[in-house]
């Protein structure tokens, strides 16, 4: 059967068969993208892009993937004071229902808040990142990213360097990843490494050199600031010599590739020469961003197919 | 004669000639709205959102309506503190004027400023709000909700309760209904009434059950904080004790229903439960708001109708 | 030979043919401007507005001049903190381009950083003011408009007073002025005068009366009041004695135009009734500087013209 869900708001929401179906389209909005020709598959749909949270560059790409798709947006960038009080959100949302708009790009600090609000509309709502719960469209670029490189997702070694505890890319990027059959390799220091590690069915790795042999991949975390001043960190040289990868230890290996969501911390997490290697693929994971997003919202909408 | 006015600044701008072409204007647009299609009705007009004072709903509204009609939209929030110097804001419109912008949505905290800029620009003005003056667009989507659902307003007991004296919102409906016919009720806490209540020509009510029984249609006005704060209020219970519509007052009144121009504080003015209720117009006030608008700013650059 | 620059950072970017097939072009788009009907130069173009300093009126110029030509905007307001940091911005950039974003509207308190962004981007660049430096698009404006009311350049005497010294709008026009045949005349307090005055080639004048008498055309500064705070002016009644062009002072000359790039600070730098006369252009600037901005947007990408 070849059921779509209504709604994106963590990677256990698609299925492999959705997962491939959404690179398909991706896919085919990467072929086909003629600046000069907007395709329609959103004409006459209003996004609105109600960011909770700072984030430039997530914004930006949901706001040009709707734009590409011929959607009208709307930017709703909301204190995020007003979340404190539930109700206010859900009133907020039911009035911009009213205003016949038909889908939500939601960002907000707190988890569950994208699955809150599909309890009380019937649109369409994508998760842009919910506090440390998951940023699944995140986990969509960075598999279509590696399918486009390796050709295949199924039996490559992935691994997650850094704040895996803090990260919502770290949670939807191992769902999404073992659902494509991948292995997923952790490392990171233990007091920035969830609890019941079980749960998460991943290698743990000890040390970086083990780490860069091991994988086909790295998916690299931006380090927070905050963890170093939270007293999670005893001291940012030693994070960068036990954590950082850089020229010495990456390019001991040959057939690897470097991903990292951004913005890099360059210097902390990764020696900044790597991110301009052929290898490093950030800038093409931006690139891929626009398409893989332009390729869920038209799927969502898109009743026919479900 | 079919005279149109040139701009909608206060209530009293409107007669029950322009009143009903607008409301059959917005009908049309209800009735022939297809997300897929929009109207050409202001095709090439670029539109100037100038709030100079916090706003979500009455700014998304403005712009989904003038998005609508296919006019390019601009916002232009500025700061409060730009209204000081009196003459820095005439000169803001002189500029925005000679970028061919052709309507200004305005709103602010002053009374009056609409009627100011209409004084030094030839474009279209349409007041979105203006101190404790008047919200004329509010006063139309009300009555064109009242409309709806009676098939009529003339003869219609219509009440507004709550903070008379601060509302611009109160001041718009009162002018408006009475040219539409209906008898108007007030009733709200004395240190929340105008003074000179015979200009008003509204009847005044002395409690609750009474308010309700009267009416056909309760507008609700919301209560803001600050009332409290400046003395104008013993206490938050007591104003909930002898205002409040809640299940228990308003519920004995078969034929009756409830407006609010949003957002409602909920446990003040009004009990939440009350709100979901089928005789709550709160959310299709929201979507009339849009077609009302479409069809104020249609009429206003319609010159040809005029 | 028929060169084009590929970016727009400073006015010596444009020799005397690209400055008129900028003039022709903006006629060509003033005379035929329809508002019911778009341009299509920038058809499927998405043009980042990048403005890291407060601008109301050239942002919307921009915006305005890009819409018309039926580009997409994408508005990219960033706060100045983003800009300490080099490597960040170069980052900011790199994610933009990846995109697929065609042209940068850069606005920048520092000089420089819109060249710094041409070095690491292909896309077009245009300087939309950058710090101490330039503000190109203001001096092509000016000098449309000089051009529109004289018929030609060449020849004519041109004083520029007040604050020469921190003026990227005065850089911009010497420079641009002096390539269609201008002579340059400035004026001003001896702490706000450039040191090597030479290097301008320039005529220095020696009071108010002078320097008008002299001139075809006088290009009014606005006076930072931060100049007062830092104690380059001794009081701002000397200011306006000395440097105030008024009606006393300027009517005495027949032949004059006022140019001022604003916003106006009436009563110091010039009287007030001064800008409602028929020979202010300042109205005429704002509308000059959409059509000069359309040509500039349209020359930049017109790949075949080049």
């Amino acid at each position: 059967m070849n059921i779509f869900p209504k709604n994106l708001i963590e990677a256990s929401d698609l299925n492999k068969k959705n997962l491939y179906q959404i690179f398909t389209k991706a896919k085919y909005f990467e072929e086909n993208y003629n600046p000069k020709e907007k395709f329609n598959d959103l004409k006459g749909y209003t996004v609105a892009l109600a960011f909770f949270e700072n984030s430039t560059r997530t914004l930006l790409s949901f706001e040009l993937a709707a734009k590409r798709l011929s959607a009208e947006t709307l930017n709703f960038i909301a204190s995020a004071s007003s979340l404190v009080k539930g109700e206010s959100l859900a009133d907020t949302i039911r009035t911009i229902d009213a205003m016949l708009v038909n889908m939500y790009i939601i960002r907000n600090q707190y988890a569950g808040v994208p699955y809150f609000v599909s309890t009380i509309t019937n649109n369409i709502i994508i998760n842009a990142g919910d506090g440390k719960h998951e940023h699944p469209t995140q986990a969509l670029l960075d598999a279509y990213t590696i399918l486009k490189h390796y050709g295949k997702i199924e039996g490559l070694k992935i691994s997650i360097i850094g704040d895996i505890f803090h990260s919502r890319v770290a949670r939807s990027n191992i769902v999404m990843l073992h659902e494509l059959g991948a292995e997923i390799g952790l490392y990171g220091p233990g007091t920035l490494m969830p609890q019941h590690l079980n749960y998460w069915n991943a290698i743990l790795h000890n040390n970086i050199n083990e780490v860069i042999n091991w994988s086909d991949v790295v998916i690299l975390l931006r380090l927070q600031n905050e963890r170093m001043q939270s007293g999670l960190l005893p001291s940012m040289n030693e994070y960068i010599k036990f954590y950082q990868v850089n020229l010495a230890n990456f390019t001991k290996k040959d057939k690897i590739i470097l991903l990292h969501p951004g913005p890099v911390n360059y210097g902390i997490e990764v020696e900044h020469c790597l991110t301009k290697q052929h290898n490093s693929m950030i800038d093409r994971q931006v690139t891929n961003g626009i398409f893989t997003r332009m390729a869920v919202m038209s799927l969502l909408t898109n009743i026919e197919d479900k």
